[in-house]
């Protein structure tokens, strides 16, 4: 157990009306729990920060329930064991799970699964061999069905899922074009990332941008954004091509909902198919996921740039600027330090 | 051959800006065409008109080419042929291909096959037997993946597909939800088409209807119409539901294109499939189909409402209003007796 006998947490304190602000959040001192017999207590060392979360602050139904308003918020994050009464895990263990925006959590084990910590980056295990990484693979081939050769086009390029997936079909030989809100990212994607073209789509005509990039059209649109980006893809879409549609961050902000693509009623002259997914109903795939991911990490064919803000009362700006767009790669909050 | 000398032609005339109107077309008097080795002459009895046939009106890349002003439209029809220089056609057979909007059609052979008549009206093989019913049945079973037990959602219901989709829908033990633009259709629907519930989406709130008449969600869409209907079935589609978009009529006359539906980014929640196609894609899926449908004809468990216009010259009214949804069931024209 640390020195600290207080526990940092981080409340919803009200739920946001369009953009995210400080002011939706809440940071406070609290006793460290208690561990009854079955459970364990840990010490949060990365968590993660994801899009998605922020579907979780309106107080809607979805596949996941909302945060509710005065509750800490959770995330994926690694942690280790600092106490436990759990048959299954042992002081010191490194672990990954749903815990909370906070130092200490504690769990009854459930969906926690130890970590491995062979020569891998502990944050990696949040992000490009974590749920990052997977969500870009199975967007990819089990939702977007990829073959070698096809043309990739990814929104939100320079994000942790985004550039996770660019990445992953240039190994499997695709044409790979990407968009990112600035040319600074554009320019990481295509001098760092590999990606065979990208464009600014704050300062690019979209339509003359896709034209350009993808000259033979594109077969399978990972959708990160939606929006503006979406309408101005169906249309360059081949016949029979998949939109695998991860996210639509540019509609997670908005007080009253904003309209779909007008381009929509191309998905029939084009027998297009999009499909959305959740990664959490394929936990049954991550197995072989990881195992490829290692082998690309260990032989260096693999980038990840992380975004890390220090300390879990940094989390909620860190998660706003993530909205926004502010940062490349993947958003993590370094809450502490491995003991070992 | 016929008495008349004349063939009676339906031109293009213009493209249409917006909704379609008379003076995009022109009929015309034209000779027979003479027919050479190798060709047929058919004298066209029946002559589909199908809401697809709008998009080709404009100068528009798609799946068919688009039709070209001053020249004849085209659409499926059922014919007899007059004269045959064909090894493979003799005069009097009965054929069903894409022939034109005229009385007679000159053709090499090429897509066209025999009509079997056994009992079936001749007009079944543009309708519930031709390539609406066959479209009803991929929207279900290829696309949507239907099961027994799910319940069904579908657009336009009372039209052409929309009717067979529902019915066939029934008759695979499913709950079956329609929704049309008047209290007739409606009727319709639930009394005589066995619909499980119906409504009129021009005077209900779609919103209220959709919940009242779907309690349990809806498994499967079967989208006939986009627009403001598609945006309020997808909140209350189910996790993993299937919209089959066959066709999406309310975009289809406007000058500017809609916006997409505003609740688009469910998809991702409730990891939604959109899925269009054409049935052009899908012949080799014909035969199973016309066995299946052949019996459910034969043993009365089909339904099948026709709106007939007299004589070639009334097709451009009839089809007008068949996109303005002025009549059930499958819009057709008839265009000439056969002779025996």
């Amino acid at each position: 157990m640390s020195q600290k006998d207080q526990n940092t947490q981080i409340l919803l304190s009200s739920r946001p009306q369009g953009w995210v602000t400080l002011e939706n959040f809440e940071t406070v001192q609290t006793s460290i729990p208690e561990v009854q017999e079955g459970q364990i207590l840990v010490r949060n060392l990365w968590l993660s920060l994801d899009p998605y979360m922020r579907g979780r602050m309106n107080d809607a139904k979805s596949y996941v329930p909302p945060f509710q308003v005065g509750e800490v918020l959770q995330g994926q994050a690694v942690a280790e064991v600092v106490e436990s009464k759990h048959e299954k895990f042992g002081e010191g263990d490194l672990v990954t799970g749903m815990f909370g925006w906070e130092a200490y959590t504690r769990s009854n084990g459930e969906g926690i699964r130890k970590v491995e910590c062979d020569g891998v980056p502990l944050s990696y295990y949040l992000s490009i061999l974590g749920t990052t990484g997977f969500t870009a693979y199975l967007g990819l081939f089990d939702v977007g069905n990829l073959q070698e050769g096809e043309t990739v086009f990814v929104s939100a390029a320079a994000g942790a899922v985004g550039s996770a997936a660019g990445q992953i079909a240039k190994l499997k030989g695709c044409r790979v074009v990407g968009t990112a809100g600035s040319d600074e990212k554009v320019d990481y994607l295509t001098s760092e990332l590999g990606f065979d073209a990208a464009f600014n789509y704050k300062t690019a005509s979209l339509g003359q941008a896709l034209k350009e990039s993808c000259p033979d059209g594109i077969d399978l649109n990972f959708e990160n954004v939606g929006g503006d980006i979406l309408e101005a893809v169906l249309p360059r879409m081949n016949d029979f091509g998949r939109v695998a549609v991860c996210g639509m961050i540019a509609h997670y902000n908005d007080e009253t909902p904003r309209p779909g693509p007008r381009t929509l009623p191309l998905v029939i002259s084009k027998r297009l198919r999009l499909q959305g997914f959740i990664v959490s109903d394929h936990f049954d795939r991550m197995q072989p996921f990881v195992q490829e991911m290692s082998g690309w990490i260990a032989e260096g064919k693999v980038k990840q740039r992380e975004s890390v803000a220090e300390g879990i009362e940094n989390a909620p700006e860190a998660f706003i600027g993530m909205l926004k767009g502010d940062k490349m790669g993947k958003q993590l909050v370094k809450v502490g330090e491995p003991s070992a």
